[in-house]
């Protein structure tokens, strides 16, 4: 792609160096905003610098936030007995689109991977540690991928939250609500046949 | 989407506000940014509002340009006897891509489309027709969607050069190079036969 104008081209690229755009989509997310009044494109710049310089890690949970504790962390209401373990503030997101969980939640920020020469000390797994000795804390949900790595992680883990005598718990797995069964992989049909659970009508 | 942070979920917003993309992909671009350091986004943002306050249109073409004379303009080795008129910025690049022209551009800004109300005083053509008296345009190009509002445009366009002793061409039409004849659409593949050209075997 030429460009008869280096701002354009700047800007292209700068577009184009996101994840999954590419540099006609980049151009015209560009021409976009040409289009656009130039208050436009300030107040979309000042949101992302003021985004990116504004956010915090909550010192407790480690999701991102806009203030030292998350909003979640500091919300009363929700249920401080609970905790939900993610592995990143997407799945934590995901969790909390459902509505379903009203309790708290700790973002590891990874699992435990020697492959990748990720183990423990990498994660966020003192800070959760450091969250037991209150005793408000009475069950920690694991909420992890079921890879290898995920299971590593949820065994090291429940492993050391059993020590501190909290119950552990894992987010149900099997097929999908809605998904045919036809359709689901072998291991998950597997797995919920295995894992059935008693039927009750009400 | 539920957000705990005020600042993530105006910058997704941002990004969402963009054509063609969601505020999934929003949420993977803000992440993204998150992942790097301060300074990308602030580059990021800089090369926007850089590109928004400091673009203009070329006095003389219309072409989007950093200076009052756009660079194709402004190039003395370009061929200032052709002008290729174009509805928008887009259609001026792809042609720039393609290496094949190196005469110059005018931009016209749209066609005339009674039904969307835009008529011939909406568009760049009065200083289309102020290129002409100097004498240095030999033949002016035209490269206009081959719609119906294009053809009106492409008749009113020609009437007013030829008054001013101009020559008027086309871009040519066909089946594409590499197209196979069955997948040609019939509009185009009836008028290629119509307008075959003699065959050079050079």
């Amino acid at each position: 792609m030429t460009f008869s104008s280096k701002l354009i081209e700047k800007a292209v690229e700068a577009f184009a160096s996101l994840p999954g755009i590419g540099r006609k989509t980049a151009l015209r997310l560009v021409l976009h905003l040409l289009k656009q009044e130039n208050s436009v494109t300030t107040r979309f710049a000042e949101a992302l610098v003021a985004m990116r310089e504004g956010i915090r890690e909550c010192s407790i949970c480690h999701n991102l936030s806009d203030e030292e504790k998350c909003q979640i962390c500091a919300d009363a209401r929700r249920d401080h007995s609970l905790i939900c373990v993610v592995e990143n503030v997407r799945d934590l997101m995901a969790i909390e689109d459902t509505g379903q969980y009203r309790g708290l939640y700790h973002v590891l920020g990874g699992v435990i991977s020697p492959i990748e020469g990720v183990g423990p000390a990498d994660l966020n797994i003192d800070s959760l540690l450091a969250r037991m000795p209150s005793g408000e804390v009475k069950e920690v949900i694991m909420a992890i991928s079921p890879t290898i790595e995920g299971e590593t992680t949820v065994y090291y883990l429940s492993k050391k939250l059993h020590a501190e005598g909290v119950q552990v718990s894992a987010i149900a797995r099997g097929v999908a609500f809605g998904g045919d069964l036809e359709y689901a992989d072998e291991l998950t049909l597997g797995r919920s046949i295995v894992a059935r659970v008693p039927y009750t009508s009400k």
